[in-house]
């Protein structure tokens, strides 16, 4: 059963453009992890919010994605850009278009 | 830039499935219609919410979708299964995988 990840960030003020650089440079790899559906946004409701929204094929993809070398390494370069508020919502993927 | 709408809906008890079935439905004709990622989850805090995340090429595109005969008819079906609370991020898409 795929497994969907949709969580949301917030930056400090003017790092969400980075966060986002960040985030995006973290793609390459990720489908050869097993993820299917990686979308990174920016929250039109305020400057400072991201939201990305993950689907990898189980959640042992996903978990075992966060140990990899170049995961570790972007969250240590992002994490003092943020303030440490996150949400995360997980779902079982029923399915769709894109996967 | 790509439009991204994350939304959630709560069913009443016992209709999940039949909304997440009717939300599948839907998903021929949404290429066409402008859409690259549609995803139809189960939420795992609870039996009831349901998370559809959407990746547009516009947001015009998505608005003209929600127009079309085959989504009227969708809405009307699972409206009667839902409590009517509904969650809504909108996100202007940055990049990532499945694009």
């Amino acid at each position: 059963m795929a497994y969907g990840c949709l969580a949301s960030m917030k930056t400090r003020p003017g790092f969400r453009e980075e966060v986002v650089s960040i985030l995006l440079s973290a793609v390459g790899g990720l489908r050869e992890a097993g993820c299917d559906i990686y979308v990174v946004g920016r929250s039109e409701e305020d400057d400072t919010t991201i939201w990305v929204t993950e689907v990898w094929k189980t959640r042992e993809h996903h978990d075992a994605s966060l140990e990899l070398p170049g995961a570790k390494e972007a969250i240590g370069r992002a994490m003092p850009m943020l303030t440490g508020e996150f949400t995360k919502q997980e779902v079982s993927v029923a399915g769709g278009l894109g996967l």
